[in-house]
């Protein structure tokens, strides 16, 4: 579906969209540094369609999906994220032929290492010892451990494997869900995606890293929930849209839970108001796990950017209809 | 040294001790589980001072040293911890023949949860999150990442093997001190009592593991502070004497260590007042990062007794001369 080698420019007119003008900027910097001169950059819906028509190439996050119409000139859309759920749910605006691809590889590391720091600070009581040290009272007791604690992976993609990679070397036995199956072999025990119950079951970790497509959203409520073992942690570091706040809610207000570890949320940034800022056992961050670290994601769209010119193949490309 | 086997009982009169009275009657109950009938419990001098004079076996922690003079019947010391440098520093006290034994195992892996839940706590700004969330605001950046920081472990033994081996986990460059060389296999670099210098140059992270002995007593002082990397965070969790404290407190108020993360202080409890409660970058627990689980630590006591009761030799004999 792409447009063949020979007619590509190896200077084309690329759009860089980043709502944040300081974050555009220095993508725009970064391209402009390895020689590419036909830079557009764009943090709101009137610049983007300022440059929209023109685009060969949209380099971007959080698009605005619904100005794709107009560009007639596109070929291929790289996202700055790993997850694409706003492209897909848009995808018929998106003009036919248009490659998307997403980022894969380095949101593994810190992302894990995000969910293990909370996961830490949760089961051995960080928040006891740091409040005791505030008030200066000496206050010893026996923190708990994750050695022995069931952790339960569900996406399997480069954040799930980062994620059980390690809770293995927590001594953590450790069940995957995913939907090819493809790495069934790095986990104790695999499900599909139709076995929801059977992997929740008695689980004391349950870490989200799915993508948000029409299969999950809200897959995760009232009889996942219900099914994992009393105290359990939920950590959601996908979409927020994959859980079924109210039912989130519900089992952590009845004690059946015991933390909720979440960086997404279904409408970001969390709305003022909303009861996770304030429950006890919910710990609140602002969509940061996986940073968007600009140097790592220019140099995924760099390395993709000469496949494109070259007409070879790119990496992370996105299935519109599977929807990652 | 020990007795020949054909003299001892396999129900000897057995000393629990343990400052904690309710520790101390855990640790009785657990061994009256387990058939034994000749148990004695102390807490305090007092009570120590009744029963040393006919104990066989004494089984404690924090043991009042100056009156092991009167255990006239003793053959065998089992500490309850890992740490025996007050036995080693009263090792003149310590009738001549009588074996002392420490805990090895089950330390290894709480300790190391301990001191990677704090340096994720530290280097990925966890307290700046905690302090958004109860602020209610939204406030994202990009959290510093563990991996690619060098971490240095001064001591290789069960605790600091578990250290290295996490270290490697979240894609450390790892160094290692100790004196026997033993585990320089599992270092990327191994360095000797004598390399203390090379071995903190431009380390990001410091962990100290190591017995408490003459050699090793305030090791840890400007010398070995000046050579880390500005921002550095050191982190004790073996004695809180390894380190010279008014040099740890010049060296973070000066602003070239960026955290000291210690479970273990010169005096314990930790003297109200003392400046380590409230400096920025201090954090402070109650040495309580390798818990003694009572059962896990009867679980090492049994085994030994059984070794004793048959002549076989024990696991965990402390060199008192080498102290430890």
């Amino acid at each position: 579906m792409t447009m063949p080698a020979r007619e590509r420019s190896s200077d084309p007119v690329i759009l860089v969209y980043e709502p944040r003008p300081h974050q555009a900027r220095a993508y725009a910097d970064r391209l402009r540094s390895a020689g590419l001169t036909r830079i557009r950059v764009a943090s709101d819906e009137r610049e983007a369609a300022e440059h929209l028509p023109e685009a060969e190439v949209l380099f971007g996050w959080r698009v605005p999906v619904r100005l794709l119409s107009s560009a007639g000139r596109l070929t291929w859309i790289q996202s700055m994220g790993a997850g694409v759920d706003d492209l897909c749910a848009a995808r018929h605006l998106i003009p036919p032929g248009v490659v998307v691809t997403r980022v894969v590889g380095p949101f593994g590391v810190p992302i894990a290492e995000y969910v293990f720091a909370f996961l830490l600070h949760h089961f051995k009581g960080v928040e006891r010892m740091r409040r005791a040290q505030r008030d200066g009272r000496w206050d010893p007791f026996v923190p708990g451990t994750l050695r022995g604690r069931r952790l339960g992976v569900a996406g399997l993609g480069a954040i799930g494997q980062a994620v059980v990679r390690l809770g293995r070397a927590f001594h953590m036995p450790v069940r995957g869900l995913s939907r090819s199956g493809e790495r069934a072999d790095i986990v104790d025990e695999h499900f599909g995606p139709d076995d929801w119950e059977d992997f929740a079951a008695g689980l004391d970790v349950l870490v989200l890293t799915l993508p948000l497509t029409d299969e999950t959203r809200h897959i995760v409520g009232d009889r996942v929930l219900s099914r994992l073992r009393p105290g359990a942690a939920v950590v959601n570091v996908g979409r927020g849209a994959l859980i079924r706040e109210a039912d989130l809610i519900h089992a952590l207000e009845s004690g059946h839970l015991g933390a909720a570890i979440l960086d997404v949320f279904e409408t970001e940034p969390l709305p003022t108001g909303h009861p996770f800022w304030r429950m006890s056992g919910v710990y609140v961050t602002p969509h940061l796990s996986g940073p968007s670290e600009v140097d790592d994601v220019t140099a995924v769209f760099l390395r993709n950017l000469r496949a494109w010119c070259d007409g070879r193949p790119l990496e992370g490309v996105v299935d519109l209809e599977r929807q990652y």
